[in-house]
């Protein structure tokens, strides 16, 4: 939770003015900031009610309803000059009954754990059973073309273990995820599986979103993760040729028509210079197969605890202080987009934002 | 684990020569390490080996000699130039069976969690039972001198939580459980119970080293941590009025006499300056209720990784490379008193030593 610590300087820096004469004082303040942060903190407190009263809530379900109203309530509580609610239409995917799997051998059946991307379709009724081409990025797939034909593609590449800023990690093989069904459809793959994003071998598939782009609903082909000992034992079995190898996996899930959520809005009006906008912020939603305490419970309250001390220490900025808990950033960014096109819209002059995003 | 690699960092600047010409070499060769550390890091292994196979490992504990038989032959298996077993006397105490402690009032009993400090005698087997004095500090024991006398002093200074760097916190309070009890033995008290070494509020007394300086045997008292909970409930029994308090405990705690044990060292003596020492390392020990992962589980195997890691990738150093584990940190610091003799009997040409013991 030190993080909150790191917002706070680099936003009390912005909020107080840079004159010589007025930097002792501020550094007296922000000692003040830090010691009512580690002595009288709400962060972990408000974790606990956003990860184990409200839990998951991924747009449109029932817990992004009750963390839009959970936030509301608990930014009315600091006593703000005002907290709103800004409408956002999201994405309304639901996960269904879980998914199941297993490779299918001449030797016997081996299962292994999967589990939809968000956004996907579902397989037919009886799942998906054929024969699967292991590949290591969706340029393969073109250059494979209509080889992927009735198959399943299955993604393989790694995130690579040698990165030191573990994004980088992320950031080189969410490609794949992201595109790989909209890639393996327009060649005729059946679906599209793809190696889950961790560096563990564990049998617990991450979920993440995937998108469609614009592809036709008849080519869309449903796509899910594969548990990283599910990935290497069903590469290891292709690799093989004594065995005979096709996968079956089934999964439920929908995208139902956009549902109605919010970004959770609440700010301290600057005393000086009011129209200049400083935004600290989080994303409320969260994936439905934890409980996002850190992604991004943690963002969350960090960004509520800024203002909350500011409120508590009765500092009264002389810009503008909003904290935004965005909606949807998980399977859409429909809240982050919403919030932009308004300050467009409204010609506000935002002089610095903060999203609070990785981890606790 | 990261700091396997700020360690080999650091490292590699006093290795590897300072010439201009071999600046880009060393960035090419610790970008090496780095990626070997990552992708091939044998960390994890060893500290599930350690602490899941080995465990506790007190000073002259069963734990403590296969803490150094395992440590010796995982350096051995390394294939170090030399790896050898500096013998150290250690103390040898030990907890006996689980400690009991209750608050007697005019309105009941409420039974708290306490145990035996590190070095502590034990109770009479009766228990102790006696009205209960509760100060701040060992200066205030001093003020009071002879008002103690017959009663258990209560040391419940907490760690301040303002800290930004938590070991601070740990230095401001520590001293009250070390010298505790030697003070409050000199003013006649009976015990001394201090409150646990935590900042949060739990059932869970923190042991650690206690010392009775030179104390008469017939002055020491005996001494043991108290749950946070059970010293905030002490402490406000204490000060209400309507509540007649006194402290029940007993403990089982032994002296047995030094027993032997060893600092496990290994090397790879440096090609252009092999009297020349670099020398890295954490201890071994670690205390009898937890299994030792972060204090100091994760300083051994970074340690043994940095020499790992140099063999692995056929690094030669131009000067040597010692990998030290010490024994008894803990209750003593025997291991590394004695390490700093034979350096010194030697004349031994020591020109830097970094010791990881801030947990993993």
């Amino acid at each position: 939770m030190k993080t909150t610590l790191t917002i706070i300087t680099l936003f009390m820096s912005v909020l107080i003015g840079a004159q010589q004469s007025e930097y002792k004082q501020d550094s007296i303040q922000l000692r003040t900031i830090y010691t009512a942060s580690l002595t009288n903190g709400n962060s972990y407190q408000w974790l606990d009610q956003l990860t184990n009263r409200v839990g998951a809530r991924l747009a449109g379900s029932e817990g992004d309803k009750k963390a839009v109203a959970w936030a509301k309530t608990e930014l009315e509580k600091i006593g703000l000059d005002s907290v709103w609610l800004q409408p956002v239409t999201v994405p309304h995917w639901v996960r269904g009954e879980k998914e199941t799997a297993h490779i299918e051998t001449n030797y016997g059946k081996f299962p292994v754990a999967i589990c939809a991307l968000g956004g996907s379709i579902a397989t037919p009724d009886e799942g998906i059973l054929a024969e699967v081409i292991e590949v290591q990025s969706v340029k393969e797939v073109e250059a494979l073309g209509d080889k992927v034909k009735g198959k399943i593609v299955f993604y393989n590449r790694p995130m690579p273990a040698d990165k030191i800023e573990t994004m980088q990690a992320y950031g080189a093989t969410v490609g794949q995820r992201y595109n790989g069904a909209r890639v393996a459809g327009k060649y005729g793959a059946v679906a599209a599986i793809v190696r889950s994003m961790n560096l563990k071998l564990d049998n617990y598939p991450h979920t993440g979103v995937m998108s469609y782009g614009d592809t036709p609903e008849n080519q869309k082909i449903p796509t899910a993760a594969i548990s990283t000992n599910g990935a290497e034992l069903l590469s290891k079995l292709l690799k093989d040729e004594k065995f005979k190898v096709k996968l079956y996996f089934k999964q439920n899930c929908q995208n139902l028509p956009d549902a109605q959520s919010f970004n959770v809005i609440g700010e301290i009006k600057g005393s000086v210079y009011p129209d200049e906008i400083i935004v600290v912020g989080g994303h409320l939603d969260a994936w439905d197969l934890g409980d996002g305490a850190h992604d991004d419970g943690a963002g969350i309250v960090q960004s509520m605890e800024v203002v909350r001390l500011f409120r508590k220490l009765k500092i009264q900025p002389k810009r503008t202080l909003r904290v935004v808990l965005f909606a949807n950033e998980e399977n859409g960014s429909r809240g982050g987009k919403t919030y932009a096109a308004a300050v467009k819209t409204n010609g506000e002059n935002l002089i610095v934002a903060l999203e609070s995003d990785a981890g606790g």
